[in-house]
């Protein structure tokens, strides 16, 4: 017998890629970023501590790190919510939208949380293949739907909408439309401008990819007030705390840093990608921090495990037995990847 | 029109007590520590800081804190959950066993969260008034409640109720039953004995009362595995960031600390208590780290603004106007406190 939802007992849950305990791991299979943060966050840590604070509640909506959001997003404060990560927020948003039986649409592959929290919600879910182009489907942009996701750039593939379909989305879409930017600093715009315009757009971002900022948890929502209202209505009261806030604030006081490392990536992606399209991969055209690699009906997850052996940590997921998704470090790693990968499939003649 | 699911437009959402921005309060609102936590806990968070992990993601399920805790309380990993504050682990536990239209049971006042979490559900609340000896309600202790909460010791109230009378309501219930224990340091005993006899026991705590950590957000959570596996199902991947991870398993490192804090709060309380009570006021006995002080049937509203005048926060609750819920802070708050009480009191003549 069972003390739960009986929706709990037939989810699907998340499975988070592996954080090995281990040290010694090229780790490539959870988008982290290979270079550190800006020094000021470890700077401004420090002092957070050193004011005693600690063993006060933190402010409720983010204090500092809100104030800083606000000067370089150029938004009022009451269109930002602080979240502990973006998951938070997208948890958050589920819940504040979708009734038992709503549905909840958006285009597939992506990000299988969002299964996740659509069954805690028991929404119904409309996930539509995305063409062979990833371009929005037409049966997306013009879906009943309660709730609309998209993630842009989209995880696992690493593909990119521009914004005119974002903004046709939003037109054609008379549901909140949240659009998951996770990884929109490796990508040429982000569908910021078109906040004023649409008040049905809600914007996530996280600092855990291009902040380096994963091990303290914090992520950004961007809506209208109406909406940010009702996010915070659910929130726990102190749902981010004192280090966090400082650090974060912090980040985004040296966007330059971000930036530096952020091109370092695209190149490094740039590079790499020619390089397993010679391996013989197909590889999707990615503007995000991660590239996805494919050979059409071969399950991949020998090279998984192989690579696994060897100490480096790719992203296979069950669901796509075809395809890897692999993070990008840096330069060196990418090289030891390269011929790690030649070596085995050179072996198994793949 | 709102996009919101109707529930939410309806419900009363929680209100924390003030954070005030500006320096200079004596804050006995929020029932803080006011003593710093042990020094072990900078030194772990400036340690895990120069590991330069803080770009990578922390460890799901808690790490060193989890296998501190695990020492600490003497139980085995799977029946511990660390949390983001306690505050969402209560909320995903009413998450987990709640289906709209369930009933939850709890004694009455208490920590409102449990009425909002409750709303958030939709769920059906049975709010039963504790008796005048603050003793559990016979209909408590026999109603066929899905789920049954009791915070011992009692919030806002400070009344203990003794393990006999817990282990009645566990025999009593066939329901899970959460004992919310986040003043329980300052208390005779804790429930945690009850957990191996029995499987419907929840034990949640904080880090934010007696450790001194409210800014930290550190929450643990002890059941039995069935019960837990449930709450890993739905939480966040990584709720609990590395830098509060480090810090919580410091704090759990030196409970020599903490239990030296505790006792000095617990001293202060018994004097403060006595010293109200010759000041005119009704104590409830308490075994927290507050005290709740009543004078029938008069509104201390006035008196909770006269004090934040004079820059010293309590808590006003509207829905218990007689009443103010007093945080023990240092001897000389407290003796400030008392002096200012007199001074507002005789002026006014209650």
């Amino acid at each position: 017998m069972s003390y739960f939802r009986e929706a709990i007992n037939f989810m699907e849950e998340y499975i988070p890629g592996e954080q090995p305990e281990k040290e010694g791991y090229i780790k490539l299979n959870t988008n982290e970023n290979p270079y550190p943060p800006s020094p000021l966050v470890e700077k401004k840590i420090k002092e957070a501590l050193g004011l005693g604070k600690i063993s006060l509640y933190p402010h409720p909506l983010g204090g500092e790190l809100r104030e800083r959001a606000q000067e370089v997003y150029g938004l009022p404060l009451d269109w930002i919510v602080v979240g502990n990560g973006s998951d938070e927020l997208l948890n958050l948003l589920f819940r504040l939208f979708l009734d038992k039986g709503d549905r909840v649409a958006y285009p597939f592959p992506t990000y299988t949380l969002y299964r996740t929290l659509a069954f805690l919600q028991e929404a119904e879910r409309e996930e539509i293949p995305f063409p062979p182009d990833f371009s929005l489907p037409e049966s997306f942009l013009t879906s009943p739907a309660k709730l609309k996701v998209v993630c842009n750039p989209n995880s696992p593939t690493g593909t990119f909408l521009p914004l005119s379909q974002i903004e046709k989305l939003l037109s054609l879409s008379s549901c909140p439309v949240i659009v998951d930017e996770a990884y929109v600093d490796f990508a040429p715009c982000s569908a910021l401008p078109l906040l004023q315009k649409f008040p049905n757009l809600i914007i996530v971002r996280t600092f855990s990819k291009s902040f380096s900022l994963a091990g303290l948890r914090v992520g950004l929502l961007f809506a209208h007030p109406d909406i940010v209202r009702g996010v915070l209505k659910i929130k726990d009261s102190y749902n981010v705390g004192i280090l966090s806030q400082a650090g974060g604030a912090a980040a985004l006081e040296d966007m330059e840093h971000m930036r530096k490392n952020v091109e370092k990536i695209k190149s490094t992606r740039e590079w790499f990608s020619a390089e397993m399209e010679k391996l013989g991969f197909l590889v999707y055209p990615s503007q995000a921090n991660f590239i996805m690699a494919r050979k059409e009906r071969r399950d991949l997850k020998f090279l998984y495990e192989e690579l696994k052996k060897r100490k480096i940590l790719v992203r296979y997921f069950p669901q796509w037995p075809d395809s890897l998704r692999i993070t990008i470090g840096k330069e060196e790693e990418m090289k030891t990847l390269l011929d790690t990968i030649q070596e085995i499939i050179g072996r198994v003649n793949v």
